[in-house]
Parts: structure tokens; C-alpha cells; sequence
């Protein structure tokens, strides 16, 4: 690229071009509001243009989203439970404190404390091979092996098929589910949530087969040395056995191993562990509504991670937003009719006793929830937006002209979230923005999901558009 | 996030659930061609869908693109009329008909030399400050400064109205053009566009008032300490004067400096300088027409790139995307009734000679370019397309559909570039796919411009979905 590029494509991005089309269409729409009926959705009004485009300058020359990220990916991973977890509620609810937010406190949520231990090592051992090396890390849940580790022989299966099928070699041996996420499902979320069923059932799928442990391959379309951790489930039905992820270049070569040697040995230690519970705790911060205070727009992220890295995308990202939102909304100085909310939930990796502590906590009875947004997915640029309710996709199309430049163009029914889920069956409707996925499972679960991996505008865009989304649907209801 | 994902947001990106929506409309439109007449979009032809289908597998699965990326970019910089360029013809040449394009040949063009030289340096030299160092790089075309470097005390402007301002101080010394990108701009390639004029014009319009030589903020919205180069140009009325870019960090700080020491004095040595020119080539390959050989659909990206990194946004990405989408239709078995050909442009970066020397070759005289695509706007996540043309736009509509889980949700008209410019005034239509560009300048000519900047998978989806979009085209005709 030389230097100055001209045609409308460029000129349709400019902001100042931008306010100058929409505005005489808004300004129409608006002198008419008594033609609206039920089925057309409200205009937007034009005195909140201004508004919109004092969130974005002011979002996009701070950048706040991204120092918010920062000071909470600075305490490092967030593990349920840990006191790296503790220093979150502590250091977010300082943060929503000292932007002056309406109201902030916290509410208790017990968890589970699982963890990792030192040790964790897994080597190759053959007569052809000789040893080699094999970077593995447990899984989130799975008990330790014995302080020696364990050594056993390796059955390679790519489905719970290929288990059944092999179920009188199975005895006595590690199954190793090398299950690769899908390359041709364009949508990674959807190529994860393939290949996530053997890292949550495969240990127990193999334990009813006499497996000693489970080794899973990485969910992640790169092929590098970083195993990616995640939740894995026991079946009280079956034995518990240890259950550990292996990167995905650890996977390929155990195969091609495996083809060498069929009867090598894999040697696996890791001493993690559950102890006690303890108590935790949500973090919720807002903006209280000037005439409907108990109306409520949500949005969250959640505060734990995982511990291999700071947890920058999943989910120091989706926290970070929430906090800017507010932030936004009140800095440009808008007194919105309805509370909006931003809840740190914690605990979503490996209870979501968070979210549903938050439903079920008492002092939600005098509360509607009409709006519940989690963000969840990453922080890279936005592509889309997706709610529960079909009627308030339509409510939100007014905005559509507002939000394409900034990245959005379109609105979908879906969406949802560990923590929000609960507040669906109270009559909340699910949702949030959807911001391109394509790099999101390089980092997920894994040491590379750091700062760095963020891009700070990207991040502040999501912050622009919830900011305005969250405003608009704070003044309109649901 | 947690594990496996549900509700319709993931589900209509799942690629069978895309196929089983999209196979009955398409059916249905198909069954009835008669019905079609010149207003309506020509309909898809349902036989197409399990090749684009193939088209996706074979591209996610293998990743190509990003493997022809690394191999151009395996060169390094490949500035204009250097050796490094010129291994780069060979290279794409012999990959092109490695891969057996059905022709594959070069045509000569008459390139300028400008070369970097070694010493590049700048200080700070203050009896306050003491000396501090200043990243700074030349700005192509510019001239060297005596062997000794020059020193001279700074004009700090912000504008072209600020200087004529000042033009009673510029005499002697030197003008630093500290104008930001602007932030609240959405679109990176608009700010971009604003500011590039200072880099273009700068050093004729302060050395018409006197300046000995101009320092350009680097333009990009990050903050660091790499400078980024980039085109300037000599106005023939204006005494000729060295031009370097000074990194944004190193921009803040003198800005900084000059506060504290209105007379501090910079230092300046840069032995860059016009050599002889040269004569290299535009690279091209095609899949030649099986019906109408002589009307072409071109993708073209250029070859040439800045010194400072191996250029890989800035074009491997759209070089390695135009052989990519030639390598996609032919190993799918389609067989395209015009002819598709990629063009590797020369000199994009210094003087369009490329693009002019193509659209000006005897050869031409026989073709008819139905519609021109030049990639040059980064290899990141494909958002929409843009083409020249309102009644193309009309007839790309149907392939939205289809393309919409693939990443693209528009198609505008817009789009051009500096290679394919000329054949505009032959008749053809102008476009291409545009990128997600947030990140684009983070890298653009400055050392960040590294494969590691690009990711396989986004890159691969530009060529997939250029494949499909040239494909139609070659057979629709336009």
C-alpha cells in the first residue's frame, strides 16, 4: 500500500462522512414516532448521535479497555479458588470504585479449589526411540497420578467408536484421544465444540474400559508445543483416573511414534489436586437507572481463568469491556433510565456457581433483568451481534446503520453464556457481541493467551458498540 | 469459555448445516432460469455448490497460501529494482509453473533504484538534554544527507498551516511534522489517508520556505519505537532536502524535548540514494478461458515491498492470495470459461511502473479485462468486497448467501488500486475483498511486517473466498 486512497469505500468509513449520511435519515425518523406500531422498531433518537460519537471518540483516543485488561491480566492466572482470584475481587472492585461508579460491592460465591501442583511431566520411553520429551499439562479437575507417575502403554483413538471398538486392548493402557478440531468448519467455536467432548468425557469414557489415564489432544487449529488446559468432568459411574491435555505437536509426533513403536511406553506425573472449598465472590459494579432502577441491562465477563497464562482473551477481555462500558456511558455524561450493570462473575471455567449465585441471590427479587449480555469470546474486532429474542433483534436494527462502520453488520437470534444462563428462566434475554474468531482458539486455555495477543482497538470497539447498545436498550426496554 | 457451545449462532456457521440452508434455495432458483431478466442478479447454479465446497476443504485443510507467504517473504525486503525483487520474480515464477498454471511468463518494466545505504541515524543533541538517540529511517526517494550528516535546530508543526505560519523560523533548520494519525477515525485507511500527505509533500513544502531537511511522524496509531517508511516525492519547484521518518515514540519524546529545549538541535546522516534503473518484471500466470481465452478476471497483488521487514502484509499477502486462488480453482478440476490469471505487479511502492507497463503491453491489445482485483490491504480476516462497478455489485449478490459464513456480510461499490488503476480507462471493473484492517498499520512498512503478523487461516480465507467470487465470475462473464 503507496499512500493516499480514494473511492467511496474509504469515504463511507470516515466518521465525519458517516454522521453527515445518517443524519438527515435519523432526523426523519425521528419527527414521526407516531407512525410507530408494534411491529416497526423505534427510531433512533437523533439527539443521541452526539452522544454516540463523543463514546467513540472519547473510546478510541483512551483505549481504557485495554488498561483495564492489563491490570487484570498483571496478577497472572486467576484460577477458581486461588488467591490470584482473590486479588481480582479486590483490584476490580477498587477499579469500578474509583471510576465512580453508582454503586459497587461484591457477593459471596463458594467454589471448588482446584490445583495444578508442581510437578507435571510426561515422557516417551521405547526400545526404538529411546526417550523423549512430551508437553502435556492436566486438565482442569483431573486428580494427580501417584508421586512416581504412572507408565503405561498407549492405545490412539480419533473417536469414542474407535474406544468401543478397541475395548480389550484398552486394560491397563493410556488412551490418547488425538482428535484434531475440524480445519474445514470455518467457525472455530463450532470446530471446539466438536473436539471439547473428549477433554470433558473422555477420561471416564476410557476408565469404563480399564484405561489408566487419558492423554487429549489440544483443541487449537495450530500445530506448536503449548498444550491448552480446560474443564474435565468425572462420571460417578466410572473410576476416576488422571486426565492430561497434550499440545498438538505432541500429538503429532506421538502418532508418528506410536506408528514406530506401537509398544512404547508414555511416563506421566502430575500432582494436581482438589482441596477444600473457599469462599469466593462476584463483583458488580453500575450505573443505577434514573427512572426504572430495577430494571437491569447486564453485562458481564468472568474474573477466574485458567492458570497457564494470564487469561488476557478468556476473559480478562470480556471483564475489561464490561468496565469501559460503564465507564463510557458515564463519562459522556448519560444518566440512562434504566440501571446498567457490569458483574465480574466468578467461577465460569469450572462450576459457573457464580452465575448461578448471582441468579439466586436474594437481593435479586426486587430486580427485573430485561437484558443479559456476556462477552465471552475473545477481544478481537467485532463482526456481529446476537441476541436471544427475535423481537429485540429487531429493536436493535435501528442501529445498524450507526454500527456498520464500526464493524457490526448484523444482528442474529442466539447467543448466551455460562454465567447469564440462569437469568434466562427469569425472563432475561441473552446475548452480546460477536467479534471475529479466527485467532481465538490459538490462545484459549494455553501460556499464549497474553496481553500481547489483545489489540487494544479492537478491544476498545467492542467497548464502543456495547456502550451504545447497552445505552440504546437502557433508554428503549426490552 | 468454557467447553462445547449450543444455540443458532453456532450452529448456522457449522458448514453442513450451511450447505443443507442454502442447497434448496438454491435449487429452487436454479429450476427456474427463464424467470431471470437483466435487473435480477444472475442466479448461483446449485452444480457450483460442491465446488465451492471442495474449494473450502482444500484450502482450510492445507493452508497454502500462508506456505507461499513465507516463501516470497523467505527473501526479505524486496525494494524496488534490487536483487532481492528480482529473486522474487524468479521465485513466483517458478512456483507458479511448479504448480502448472496453464502459462506462466514474465513482462519487463523499466524500474527506478533507490537504495537504503547503511549509516541511519539521528540525535538529539540539547545543553539541557544532553544527547538522546532518535529512531528514524529515510523515506523512499529521498536523498542522502552529506557524508557527515546534517545538524540543525526544529520546527515542530502540526499542519501545512502551521508552517506557513512559521515561515520566518523554518529557514535552516529542520521541520518535524508531528501530525498523529487520527484515533477516532473507524477506519484505519482513512486516517491513514490523511495524514500520508505530510509524508508525500512535506519536504517540498518546507523546503519552499527554507528547511534544510523534514522528520515525519510514522504513521500508525501504536506507539513504539519503529519507524515506518513509506513514498515521498520531490516537487521540481522546491530545493531537494533529506526526509526521514521518526518513529511515534521518538516523536512523542521530541516533542517532549522541544518543550523542555525550544533550541535543541537534531543530527541527521542517511546515505540513501538514486542508483541507475533497472529493468524487472511483472510475474503472471493464468488458467486460460476454455470458452472465451481472451477475456481475463485478473487478482493481482505486488511483489515489491519496502526494505525495513519482509513486506508480508504489505503484498506477499496478496501475492500469496492470487496464486493461492488460481491453485484452488485448478486442483478443485473447475475449469473456467475466461481466463483467470494472477499478476505479481512490480514497483507498487515507488513509481506504479507495474501497473502501467501492464496495462500499456502490446500483448494486451488481443485481451479484454472484463474486471481487475488487487489485494493490498493486509492478509487478515475477510470482512467484505468492494467493486467499481454498481451493476457487479448487483450480481455478486447472490453469492452472499454463501459467502456470509466465510466472514463476508457486504459488497459495496469502491475498491481500486494503484496497480490495476490503468486498465479502468480499458474498460474493466475494479475491486476486491477488503480485510479487517485494525491491525494493518501496527506493521505497514515499518520491521513488524513479518509472516508472524499474518495468520494462516484469515489468509487462507481471502483466497477461498476470491476463488469462489473469480470463479463465478469467469464463468458469468460481466
Amino acid at each position: 500500500m503507496k499512500r493516499t486512497l480514494t473511492g467511496k469505500a474509504e469515504k463511507s468509513l470516515n466518521s465525519f462522512y458517516w454522521l453527515a449520511c445518517i443524519l438527515p435519515l435519523l432526523w426523519l425518523s425521528g419527527c414521526k414516532p407516531q407512525a410507530q406500531d408494534r411491529s416497526s422498531p423505534p427510531a433512533l433518537r437523533p439527539e443521541l448521535l452526539p452522544k454516540f460519537e463523543a463514546i467513540k471518540d472519547l473510546g478510541l483516543r483512551q483505549e481504557k479497555a485495554y488498561e483495564f485488561l492489563k491490570l487484570i491480566t498483571s496478577i497472572g492466572g486467576r484460577l477458581t479458588g486461588s488467591p490470584e482470584a482473590d486479588r481480582a475481587v479486590e483490584l476490580t472492585a477498587s477499579l469500578m470504585t474509583e471510576l465512580g461508579f453508582d454503586r459497587v460491592w461484591t457477593e459471596p460465591v463458594k467454589v471448588q479449589r482446584w490445583v495444578r501442583g508442581q510437578a507435571e511431566e510426561a515422557m516417551v520411553r521405547s526400545s526404538k526411540l529411546g526417550t523423549q520429551a512430551l508437553s502435556i499439562c492436566a486438565l482442569g479437575n483431573s486428580l494427580g497420578t501417584s508421586a512416581d507417575g504412572l507408565e503405561a502403554g498407549v492405545v490412539e483413538v480419533r473417536s469414542f467408536e474407535d474406544l468401543a471398538a478397541l475395548k480389550d486392548v484398552v486394560p491397563g493402557r493410556i488412551v490418547f484421544y488425538n482428535v484434531p478440531m475440524d480445519r474445514t468448519v470455518v467457525e472455530p467455536f463450532a470446530a471446539y465444540g466438536r473436539a471439547a467432548q473428549f477433554r470433558v468425557r473422555g477420561a471416564s469414557e476410557a476408565a469404563r474400559y480399564g484405561a489408566r489415564a487419558v492423554l487429549i489432544r489440544s483443541m487449537t487449529f495450530r500445530v506448536d508445543q503449548n498444550p491448552h488446559t480446560g474443564l474435565m468432568e468425572y462420571d460417578d459411574r466410572a473410576p476416576r483416573i488422571p486426565a492430561a491435555a497434550v499440545s498438538t505437536a505432541g500429538a503429532e509426533l506421538l502418532h508418528h511414534w506410536l506408528r514406530t513403536d506401537p509398544e512404547l511406553k508414555v511416563w506421566l506425573r502430575m500432582n494436581c489436586r482438589q482441596e477444600e472449598p473457599v469462599t469466593s465472590a462476584n463483583v458488580i459494579g453500575q450505573l443505577t437507572g434514573s427512572e426504572f432502577p430495577d430494571e437491569i441491562i447486564l453485562i458481564g465477563g468472568h474474573l477466574d481463568s485458567w492458570d497457564l497464562s494470564p487469561g488476557a482473551h478468556d476473559d480478562a477481555a470480556g471483564c475489561a469491556v464490561a468496565i469501559e462500558v460503564l465507564r463510557l456511558i458515564k463519562e459522556t455524561g448519560l444518566k440512562p433510565k434504566r440501571t446498567i450493570r457490569a458483574v465480574m462473575f466468578m467461577d465460569e471455567e469450572f462450576g459457573g456457581t457464580g452465575g448461578r449465585a448471582y441468579a439466586a441471590s436474594d437481593s435479586r427479587k426486587q430486580e427485573k433483568h430485561l437484558v443479559a449480555i456476556e462477552q465471552d469470546r475473545g477481544g478481537a474486532a467485532p463482526v456481529g451481534l446476537a441476541f436471544s429474542l427475535e423481537i429485540l433483534t429487531d429493536r436493535l436494527k435501528p442501529l445498524l446503520a450507526y454500527l456498520g462502520p464500526l464493524g457490526i453488520n448484523w444482528i442474529r437470534t442466539g447467543g448466551g453464556g455460562v454465567d447469564i444462563g440462569p437469568l434466562r428462566e427469569k425472563g432475561a434475554t441473552l446475548g452480546g457481541l460477536i467479534p471475529e474468531s479466527q485467532r481465538y482458539f490459538d490462545y484459549h486455555h494455553s501460556a499464549l493467551d497474553v496481553p500481547e495477543a489483545v489489540h487494544p482497538r479492537e478491544l476498545e470497539l467492542q467497548a464502543v458498540i456495547l456502550a451504545m447498545v447497552i445505552y440504546f436498550l437502557a433508554e428503549q426496554g426490552v
